[in-house]
């Protein structure tokens, strides 16, 4: 079982409502009613529409954090243009206003997609044909879908479509349930831009934030132009500390530190990249009343959310159990941040990158009204909101064909599928790798294994920097006909002479085959960085490996 | 004929290369070589490698742009884990490197479009029915076409995936042929976008930049919250009047300011938003001398570039002329400020919004390579590019179906439609509109018309206000039925009292219908605050318009 499943879902739910939770299969019955404009060209859509469940409790409201905010961010005002839109709904009225080019002139009638049947099978390739799902030019006028062609590859808002807003918002909370009243989403351009957005929000230049001391690159590399510096906090085999945080926190010191005390920690909380790590769930309230005593807001991103896994027991061959209910499987899954957020002081992160695919560049953030506000009147003005045809491609599937409970039984496929890649990881690792010198923890969700070199075993070891071995192993694997991702590409604070020698893997996407070859080759190469015996094992391998 | 037809095609042209110039049926055949690998998994991709005529010449370089670029743009550097690319040509390689989800994960196995055929006819409903044009996952490895799912659903590059770039390329060059060496293009998400990074690159808090005194709303919003104000500079039927420009920048005064001297024009040359303005040619070349006066880099917003149209006679009817050929219609296209810029000191913006879909939430940006280059890199760590949903719905329509030349026909077939609409326009203004206060413009291009209202011949002129003229004449053609935007949305500079009373209006997107009833319904409004007497013609419209 997952970490999560040890202990009873988060204990937030007494803050919640009096209705009773959603139930993945009873979202579309339990839907409010809405007008129909609310589906127009453009229209303006919010969350708050859309919950169900949560607008029914009596929870508390979110904090403000307009002290926080940057003054690019207070700045911001509702689009001029738009706010004519007001005016749209009076009957009769005829517009020419909007700049919007006649839909008669998409060159599209129809879009069509084939994808898995509902509950699956979901195997590519699989026996059974996929199911087709079209989406035509005017299916809206013609009662046969919310979404259609003349609807979604118009210009749009920030928030992204109605439609597909509706979906994330109730999927929102099926899976996450804040706490508190006033939380919303907004449909994104993917959680890149999302960081970039919310950086641009919260800092400024000259500003610090925290983070893992082994961070994912693209933050650091996203901020650092910026002028933003990440305070990199140390780490155990869940992740951040909270112990540490505090300290770096209760000890800031302006001058020594050249910035003012950081007010934003950017978190990975479930495998993170590059270190697997997962927080358990106490350690993410320990991390929640650190953020708390310090008022500092949370970036939440999540990306590996829904990967993760059963435990690993190493030796064990894959289990045949029955297939869990969406509600076990739900029950499964680790509080996020979002899950505990009394304040309103997370703004999480969402992506179908991982579960879906990354080239519709469609996420989603959650956060308290206020910052989704800005967030919004930000994107009106720069991303515009995600493609409408990734949005239209998305709810034909999510929406008109799988539906709630049927993404729920794809995220299930997906679990048992990247359980099977982490074990054929493991094993290699386990057989072909010289364990006198390399260590790790079995990641618990996410893609990636995080691969510790004692760089004191190495015979130079007092002559030679961490770095250069790192140099020394990393070519030594291209040589061998490997590519394994150096650790020093994810330290927070690059300035920092490199402490200890990791490399990063990923089980996500090579074949079972070719992981246990790449493990084998890295192996080897570590073998002859540090001058040791070629196992029998690795050696045997690589012969089987070359039959293959 | 459009404007530009009556003179020769811009004499950059002697600068350009000693091979023969594009033309659209011909790209394919003059296609070079690429290997394969260029068409993998996010592979890296520069214009440089697609350009045909460009590449053969003897242009020079552009100039050099550091001087003018903010820290945040001059901090920029490549992503450190993208790097590792590089190792991935070593044959049998095998890599556990990005972290990038297995294809097999993406449920979606096929992707199908309906669109217009090769050549027209083009109507949308049309009695032709259209043809489909389908994306299969694995269509590269099958050698059926250089797009697929397994690819472009993948991540990708921020200059968009070189399938989708090696045709805007070629179209950049078909078009505006720059006459300089190293340019090259980026895919973008949309024109919006591209102005928040370039407005990123090139100012800083506090700065001003120059444009239009009538300008796109969604500029100045989106440059306000970055403490970016616009300098209005006047304008007549033409738009932008170099002589002002020039007086402006030559008595520029950093303290009276508060700002230092601009560094940036943005200026919107074609159909401009919302004047309708068009610069001519010889406009073009005294704007651009200006900038290069006072080494001003200029921001080349041009979505309506494509709608240009022939020009209008009032009372004649549509012409039934020989469809042109792709030839002279491009050669009808005035020159832009693309093709005039021997410095590299232009950044034009397109989108394919106006003239596809807005909903791809695709567009592009041509430049200089150092410029492009800054553009990418930030791409990469915010918006991570255009949704590969989105650009294989475009790769298929405009590589795999239409070709260069199908693309051309459909934009000439556009033109014809938007001089219908606009012909639909100005015979209801000239009919219904009380000339005797109204007064305009007749747009060369672009899809508005900007109505101008003479405020003296209100009756209480005096004691009113502009603006309050403007609220009532606004409010009163919403209660006769019609929306108009109002002039006062489209100041550069809000902050100044508004100095004349403008209404824009769009042909773009009601029916034709529509156009002349919502016109009747403006005329009617503005005799009613006007106090003028209501005109036979306008009252038989009304009438009319009822019965139909």
């Amino acid at each position: 079982m997952p970490p999560a499943a040890t202990g009873p879902r988060d204990s937030s739910k007494s803050l919640a409502s009096f209705s009773p939770p959603l139930r993945a299969d009873d979202i579309v019955n339990r839907r409010r009613k809405v007008p129909k404009t609310q589906w127009g060209v453009a229209a303006p859509a919010s969350s708050s529409t859309f919950k169900i469940a949560s607008n029914l409790g009596s929870k508390p409201q979110s904090k403000r954090w307009d002290h926080l905010l940057s003054p690019e961010a207070l700045s911001r005002h509702p689009s001029s243009v738009k706010s004519a839109a007001k005016y749209l709904s009076q009957p009769g009225l005829i517009s020419l206003g909007g700049g919007l080019p006649s839909s008669n002139y998409f060159p599209f009638s129809q879009l069509t997609i084939s994808v898995p049947p509902k509950g699956g099978p979901f195997a590519d390739p699989s026996p059974t044909p996929h199911t087709t799902v079209t989406a035509g030019k005017n299916d809206q006028a013609n009662g046969t879908s919310l979404a259609d062609i003349a609807t979604l590859f118009q210009y749009g808002q920030g928030t992204g479509s109605a439609q597909l807003l509706r979906w994330i918002t109730e999927h929102t909370e099926l899976v996450h349930d804040p706490p508190y009243a006033d939380w919303g989403c907004t449909t994104t351009i993917g959680a890149t831009s999302s960081l970039d957005m919310a950086l641009r929000m919260f800092t400024q230049r000259g500003d610090m934030i925290l983070g893992e001391e082994w961070t994912f690159a693209s933050a650091v590399e996203t901020a650092a132009p910026m002028g933003v510096r990440i305070v990199p906090i140390p780490m155990d085999a869940q992740g951040l500390l909270p112990v540490e945080l505090d300290r770096v926190l209760a000890g800031w010191d302006e001058r020594a530190r050249g910035a003012r005390k950081p007010r934003v920690l950017y978190t990975v909380p479930t495998g993170q990249n590059p270190t697997g790590a997962t927080q358990l769930p106490t350690r993410r309230r320990e991390v929640y009343r650190v953020c708390q005593k310090h008022d500092v807001y949370i970036f939440e991103d999540d990306p590996y959310y829904y990967l993760q896994m059963d435990g690993y027991v190493p030796g064990m061959a894959a289990t045949e159990e029955a297939k869990p209910s969406h509600e076990s499987f739900l029950a499964s899954l680790i509080p996020s941040f979002l899950r505990i957020d009394t304040d309103g002081r997370v703004l999480r992160m969402d992506s179908f990158s991982k579960v879906l695919t990354p080239g519709a560049r469609i996420g989603w953030v959650t956060a308290s009204a206020q910052i989704i506000e800005r967030y919004k009147l930000h994107a009106d003005v720069s991303t515009q909101g995600a493609s409408g045809i990734s949005q239209l491609v998305l709810f034909k599937l999510l929406e008109d064909h799988w539906g709630h409970g049927g993404f729920v039984d794809w995220l299930i496929y997906l679990r048992k599928e990247y359980e099977g890649r982490r074990r054929t990881m493991m094993a290699a690792c386990e057989a072909l790798l010289p364990r006198e010198v390399v260590s790790w923890t079995v990641p618990d969700a996410g893609m990636f294994l995080w691969l510790k070199i004692d760089h004191t075993k190495h015979p130079g070891a007092g002559e030679k920097s961490i770095a250069e071995l790192e140099e020394e192993v990393f070519l030594g694997t291209i040589r061998h006909g490997a590519l394994v991702m150096r650790g020093s590409l994810f330290q927070a604070d690059r300035d920092s002479p490199l402490g200890a020698l990791f490399f990063r893997t990923t089980f996500a996407a090579a074949s079972e085959e070719n992981i246990r070859e790449a493990i084998r080759r890295f192996g080897e190469a570590i073998r002859e960085v540090f001058g040791l015996e070629v196992g029998e094992a690795a050696g045997k391998q690589g012969i089987l490996a070359v039959e293959v």
